[in-house]
């Protein structure tokens, strides 16, 4: 088994990349061990530790698997084994990452690297993801194809009397039939959510400890997120965010469902929801700032006079979009106080969304390609609300 | 909504308990933050901090969601605004989760403390977790009861022609209609499961990076582990490992089921596990330590000359057992150089397993409870082969 899984030269445009940014912040190595981040490089993901210093070969340290092949490979047993193999020439700083190692993990590798000064890899790391190349992409299209198809079955998935527990279950089955990976990837481990959301009626103003941008109660109070239960009943709206990864990167994708004839004021929000997307294709090219996309959608929602319902009623979301890509919450973040700037090949979700108590949640999300100047979107499901009953 | 969901005297317990880890580590106050600490001690999950002092009153500070109630809950947008409340009243000494929580926010959260002394209450959660509460082990047997439920309809979804993959997908449906919550809680971040793993034939000796008892190489390098799409062929096994949440705590089990007619070597190795299994339900007494689990376990296998297929084959896993309950890797483990000795209300998952070539995995799984003088098994579908055509 080759431990480099992607084509030669994606693994050395994706190492460049990870060096510019090492180079920009002034760190002579870094040391990762996320997931995320190990896959970003290899396209695989293996237990151990990739050194990569600015200058020279790529060191591979492995626990497991056994029997991978490449260059750079060192079986270890501990990290302590690292010492020895990097030994004399010890970089003057190592980077680590540190807004996701546990603090122990910090303190043990930082020992195996006496001598360098202790620099934080996480913002390096994300700077790299959030631009993604054309065979990240590519992929990203793949599973926004899949995941078009799988949105584009939900209503014949549903039956009178199903809850939104039933629905999610359904929806879930049918994309882990489709080849939906399941796993939900999410940097950091505050938040926790099991395949996507499904939210029906009352529910969707239920808040959640977690910062998703609807809540939920859940099923259960372990895990107080997404459908609790609520039957899908007339005159209500069911909100199905049901993650699309079908390889290693991830699409994201809402849509909103219903029975009957909803107030009008639910139908309204809906259809602002899409003028904000619209409004903020025109908007996001490389240059533009992240908080000027919020400023536009917070201006359309005001002239709405939509303000109380938006990204929530009784709890508000402080993000209206986020950076997709192997995580859910990758940069650029879409959010009042963001300080991102937009570049090409950004992947961004957008989900101005509201809640109308009583009707539930309304409006959409997509998942957009920033291109040079144009943008492109990659989850192309029917926008408008879709009634299981017409 | 009520911020703490046990009952009174059940939350008291467990907060005494928190207190005679704290006092026995030296550790005057605690700041938790990791879901599953919040969740043991409130019974339920919120984003913030729960604040445990030796004396006095928890102080729960909360970001999300709005509208708890109860004694002592403080809202708070970011953790600085702790030391106002703290004030005068420092803690000589703060344990911080600094197993689990990220290098980064240990920093920024012990400037919270700037007068007290950084300790690591990882391990006095890890104590007081691993031995349950009689209402934890209510739970507990109710997961095992469903999880069993489930188990004993796995042969009535086999169709032929199904991969691995397919019957996975048709489990973990059948799981989730039964009220499986899916959500894998696995303290760290390194190791990544989706609902548990199915394993067919050769698929079984695939090493995989994530440290589980079994591997298989995943349908997709981005999340290599358990099944591939290996067909569910004549004369090979199926092993199924699928998690059993459907509370806030789980049970783990695993099933062996074939076609054909297996190796006589497989049919001996499946009854060296469940040899295994008994021999040291008898030890499973307080005051045992785990590593003389361990050791009868390799006694048995040595003498069975099976010790080549034992817990793998291209790839050995480093234990066979390991506490469950709210996460799926609790104390205590059952391993070589384990120094946990176990303790009445231990709740365990036994797993010797053997991958015996070009047939697949064999051996069972189960979550035994340590009482005083038994243990009592709360997994209990039937632990022979199961022959899905006969």
């Amino acid at each position: 088994m080759q431990i480099i899984l992607w084509p030669r030269d994606e693994y050395e445009t994706r190492l460049a990349r990870i060096r510019r940014e090492m180079e920009a912040s002034s760190t002579d190595a870094i040391l990762l061990s996320d997931n995320a981040n190990i896959y970003y490089l290899t396209g695989r993901v293996f237990a151990g530790y990739a050194y990569v210093p600015l200058k020279g070969m790529p060191v591979y340290f492995v626990r497991r698997p056994v029997e991978l092949e490449g260059d750079g490979i060192v079986y270890i047993r501990k990290p302590e084994e690292i010492t020895e193999s990097i030994g004399m020439s010890a970089p003057a700083s190592i980077g680590l990452e540190l807004d996701v190692t546990p603090y122990s993990t910090v303190t043990r590798l930082a020992k195996v690297f006496p001598g360098s000064e202790l620099k934080n890899a996480s913002p390096v790391m994300r700077a790299v993801r959030a631009v993604k190349t054309p065979l990240a992409l590519k992929m990203l299209r793949e599973s926004g194809a899949k995941h078009t198809r799988v949105y584009k079955r939900i209503p014949g998935l549903f039956q009178e009397g199903m809850s939104d527990y039933d629905l999610q279950v359904s929806i879930e089955h049918l994309s882990r039939m489709q080849g939906c990976l399941g796993q939900f990837r999410i940097s950091g481990d505050t938040m926790e959510l099991y395949m996507g959301n499904v939210l029906a009626g009352r529910n969707a103003d239920s808040p959640s400890p977690y910062d998703f941008a609807m809540g939920g109660a859940g099923m259960d109070p372990s895990l107080p997120v997404g459908a609790d239960g609520t039957l899908i009943t007339p005159d209500t709206t069911v909100m199905v965010d049901i993650n699309g990864n079908y390889n290693g990167y991830m699409t994201d994708m809402t849509r909103v469902f219903a029975l009957g004839t909803l107030d009008p004021l639910a139908v309204k929000a809906h259809q602002c929801s899409i003028d904000i997307h619209h409004a903020l294709c025109d908007m996001m090219r490389p240059g533009t700032p992240a908080k000027a996309l919020w400023e536009k959608a917070e201006e359309i929602v005001m002239k709405a006079d939509l303000k109380p319902y938006y990204m929530g009623h009784r709890q508000h979301a402080g993000f209206i979009g986020h950076g997709v890509g192997i995580e859910i919450n990758e940069l650029p973040v879409i959010a009042p106080r963001s300080r991102d700037i937009l570049q090409e090949g950004n992947v961004i979700a957008l989900e101005p969304k509201f809640v109308i108590p009583k009707v539930g949640a309304v409006g959409i999300e997509n998942t957009y390609i920033v291109h040079a100047d144009s943008v492109e979107c990659i989850t192309l499901a029917p926008e408008e609300i879709i009634y299981f009953d017409k």
